[in-house]
């Protein structure tokens, strides 16, 4: 008997991308020296930064004008003072500004520096994140089904910190094709019982899945196929994980 | 050529454990019959329930004696009041008592009623962490080695939810031969610069892994193999993830 599996697969070989490049073309001549085809079921999880460089939300570090504000800040905790400018401006609230910079960024999401990052960027440029997340995984499925006629998901994912545990970890910021969640109310647990809620952020489970491919370093695999995975389907995206801001607990 | 791929694998047939149960011995009989053999560098996910269970970390609903301040954080809240009483002696300090509970457990872990459950017990029954999640790995993990002469890592996973996204994940609570974390810092990224900092819980993003085929309702599959992850080893556990107090700044 074949043991149920899922499958965590590496696309190699996308090239360092820029502005304007065609992503979705990039991913299937990836897919093809891959040496696999895109299948029924399979989910593409995709690193954010690929994806911002492609909508070119890249800035020159030399076309930034550093506010007061920002100063203040970089000044107060040592912090590069244009990050903290693109982090402030990418920004719709500042949750803390002490010895960290956790803000919630336009989408909603809360992280460092509003997701603004200066590793894997060129050279005196930051990379910001996509500016609508879902959108952008609506788009890059819609060519890639087109492209395939198969059935297939997209999530975009972010490495991120997160309170109460140390280091970091892959999450979702958007997704299209699959649900966000896997609503488990309603089955029976091992003993009969019926479960009254569990909701298991399923897109979060499968950017985890991909950080090990992926790297953070010059592995140049911003591509994952994830292959195997049950996954439940629905309209909630990326933007329906952040949890509201009366909902939430640590505000 | 193969591509890169991290594979999780589901032990299927684990019967229901009950105190006292030999789990390794259970681990390697549901492997044989899965038809796969344990392999240098296969990490062993496991359900921190079945290790409970195994443990006898269940108490009866029945001879719990449910303290004044359980009674007033349950009333409060519409809580089972055994549910409060259990979640506050398995923990060193309450985060929060008002339409959640949040605690910090013994092993320093901030979770929903200090990981104590009901999903997936026995009637009437509830579940308790683990008591030292880092020590029942290190005991599965050299009981494992023994018997298979194979390097092998364990981690025990969690269900647990989060501030600022909803929905649940699984986290690692404890592991054993292979590190927390991923630490990327001194890398080179895709530009040739050289990171000055990167963690990644390594430990969290296998568990994350492997819940998809666990699930939460009543799947059986308790312990799911990883393989093909590249991880990176040393000496930082489960309890290493927790961020100490003074550092954490949501609390």
């Amino acid at each position: 008997m074949t043991p149920k599996t899922v499958s965590a697969i590496a696309l190699s070989l996308i090239p360092i991308v820029k502005p304007g490049d065609r992503l979705v073309e990039m991913i299937l001549e990836s897919v093809n020296e891959t040496g696999i085809d895109l299948t029924n079921g399979d989910v593409i999880v995709i690193a954010s930064k690929i994806v911002s460089k492609t909508e070119d939300r890249l800035v020159k570090a030399s076309d930034v004008k550093v506010s007061k504000r920002a100063t203040v800040i970089a000044e107060k905790n040592g912090f590069d003072p244009i990050h903290v400018e693109l982090a402030l401006r990418e920004c719709v609230e500042v949750i803390r500004s002490d010895g960290v910079l956790i803000t919630a960024n336009q989408s909603g999401s809360v992280c460092n520096f509003s997701g603004v990052d200066k590793s894997n960027a060129p050279n005196a440029e930051y990379v910001l994140l996509p500016k609508d997340p879902d959108q952008s995984a609506k788009g890059i499925l819609e060519e890639l089904v087109r492209e395939t006629g198969q059935k297939l998901a997209v999530v975009i994912s972010d490495t991120q910190g997160r309170p109460w545990r140390k280091g970091s970890i892959n999450v979702a910021i958007g997704c299209a094709g699959i649900n966000a969640f896997k609503h488990n109310k309603g089955k029976s647990d091992l003993h009969g019982r019926t479960l009254k809620r569990s909701s298991i952020c399923q897109i979060d489970e499968l950017a985890a899945l991909a950080e090990p491919l992926m790297g953070q370093a010059g592995e140049r695999i911003p591509v994952v196929i994830i292959r195997g995975y049950e996954y439940e389907e629905g309209n909630e995206t990326g933007v329906n994980i952040i949890r509201p801001r009366d909902e939430d607990m640590f505000r």
